[in-house]
């Protein structure tokens, strides 16, 4: 075992730290010390952060916090920002109001950025996720930024999904829009101080007598005020009530976490054979925009020059077999 | 030349709507179809329409029409709607007030649904596309009614865009985030009526003073009021500057949106493979899920089946060509 992973598994803080930073760079050494890590992880409980910008997500992880803390819980922190390309110590800074929690050992955070891709912003978040959960984090909070579809791969992973919002009008529509409705386990309507609550909370009520119960359980509507500690401890005892509700049915959803992750590493590494491939045909892609050649015609002859070599390999190898 | 091509391109409306309603069903015959009409394709105009429901898409596209048709051009409008799996009739249906050119022959109107797949509906449009465009139409309007990726898919294949805004402020903001700004070609504020056109226009303007243009076009702001034909006119002359100024780069672009259309095919190809090559695997999925085997080494392993028979051969290929 790799002498970083042996650190991280007795709760060294460094070593934790360099591993999340090999994850988020892609290093070439990941997926050997990922593969060393695996084994260690699927403890944690992951608690994803979502809603619009302002909503004071950052606050409520904050309050969780130190909820948890209470109970002697080891907590990590990784906050996202799909939309900055920067990481670490410039969100770090950003993190001030932290300081409550920096000194205690019991507590990780973590910032990440792009660094260019939102396809691996996802991948290395639910990697962070992954190291965070060996070093013995028993709850992950993940917060994100960002909105679309990179927020809800990176919501995917989390066992709990809280959606943050606040008693405002125009928040209730853009909910709906994003998609972020069907991914929540528990409504949060934060800055509850602020009225206008109880308008917000019958809409999302209405709501949700209209979607479908997933597993039995109804997401419940709960309000606080993050900076003030208010309904904080009410909101941690639904995030424990989700998590056993979510434990009943824990293998099938490992099974299709496992199964969504396979087919989007298997994706992207065929997307860029792909775009590799159809660099080196460029005169193919010319053909088509000269209208010599249709694009269906085309697709099919790289699919061709791809493939076909396999399956005839495959078919010698099985007529082969046959002849011995 | 199958007979229903060659009544296409001979300008009859029965064949270009079942030609239509081939490329939305993605028929067997599709393909084959879709060889002949291509090289007939690239001589019309593509407008795209976008923008929040309610801004007025369909009476401006109606506008437009009548604009186009007093110059004597044949018009194809395509009304897109990735949130509704409906198609064809029950869209139709909606557009009672579009009766102005249903009987008139230089007007050719479809709707097109989901059918269940969003990838399939920005291809099916594009077939959509090409089969009016062989059908003889100068200019073909596609107003899509999505938010989101489906939409930028759909978008990316009209020659110019028009993004349509209310003179609302929350809709604003909507076009930063949902990454429609870059997109634009022509800003429409449409309801000029309303007021706060002024403010709108402000802002989009100051926007696009810190845009890079491109290919030295900066997209113009103007006003309209659909349903009193205000303004069309002017949008119309702004469209055929696009178009004039486009032309200058037709080549470069033609060969851009062959390249991603063939990643795009290729692509979609690829993960049908993949997901049924998973499917075949589910002991690796189980493997997986249950910390047996890390994703990385599944992924790999996945990919070796897929792939690494081909290179063998390949490999086996340029050995026996060495030899010989």
């Amino acid at each position: 075992m790799h002498e970083l992973v042996k650190k991280l598994l007795a709760g060294d803080r460094r070593s934790a730290a360099r591993l999340i930073s090999i994850m988020e760079n892609n290093a070439p050494e990941k997926e050997e010390l990922l593969a060393q890590i695996y084994p260690f992880t699927g403890r944690a409980h992951v608690v994803g952060l979502t809603g619009s910008p302002g909503a004071g997500k950052s606050s409520l992880a904050d309050a969780l916090t130190r909820e948890i803390r209470a109970e002697g819980q080891k907590v990590g922190i990784i906050a996202v920002d799909p939309t900055s390309p920067f990481t670490g110590g410039a969100l770090l800074g950003d993190r001030i109001r932290m300081q409550e929690h920096a000194t205690d050992p019991g507590v990780f955070i973590r910032s990440m950025g792009t660094r260019g891709s939102l396809g691996g912003l996802a991948q290395a978040t639910r990697d962070a996720i992954r190291v965070l959960d060996a070093f013995g984090c028993q709850v992950i909070l993940v917060e994100t930024v960002g909105v679309g579809q990179s927020e809800l791969d990176i919501m995917y992973h989390a066992d709990t999904t809280l959606v943050v919002l606040t008693p405002h009008a125009g928040d209730h529509v853009q909910v709906i829009k994003a998609g972020i409705m069907e991914i929540a386990d528990i409504f949060v309507i934060n800055k509850a101080d602020l009225g206008g609550v109880v308008q917000m909370a019958t809409s999302i009520e209405s709501m949700l007598d209209l979607s479908p119960r997933l597993n039995g359980w109804r997401p419940p509507v709960l309000s606080t005020v993050a900076h003030e500690h208010r309904g904080i401890r009410e909101l941690w005892e639904a995030i424990k009530r989700h998590r056993a509700c979510r434990r009943d049915n824990g293998a099938a959803r490992e099974r299709e976490k496992a199964h969504r992750e396979l087919l989007d590493l298997v994706r992207r590494q065929l997307e860029e054979l792909v775009a590799r491939h159809l660099n080196a045909r460029c005169g193919l892609v010319e053909q088509v925009a000269t209208r010599q050649k249709d694009p269906y015609t085309a697709a099919r002859e790289i699919m061709a020059g791809l493939l076909a070599v396999g399956e005839k390999a495959q078919l010698a190898k099985f007529a082969r077999g046959k002849e011995e």
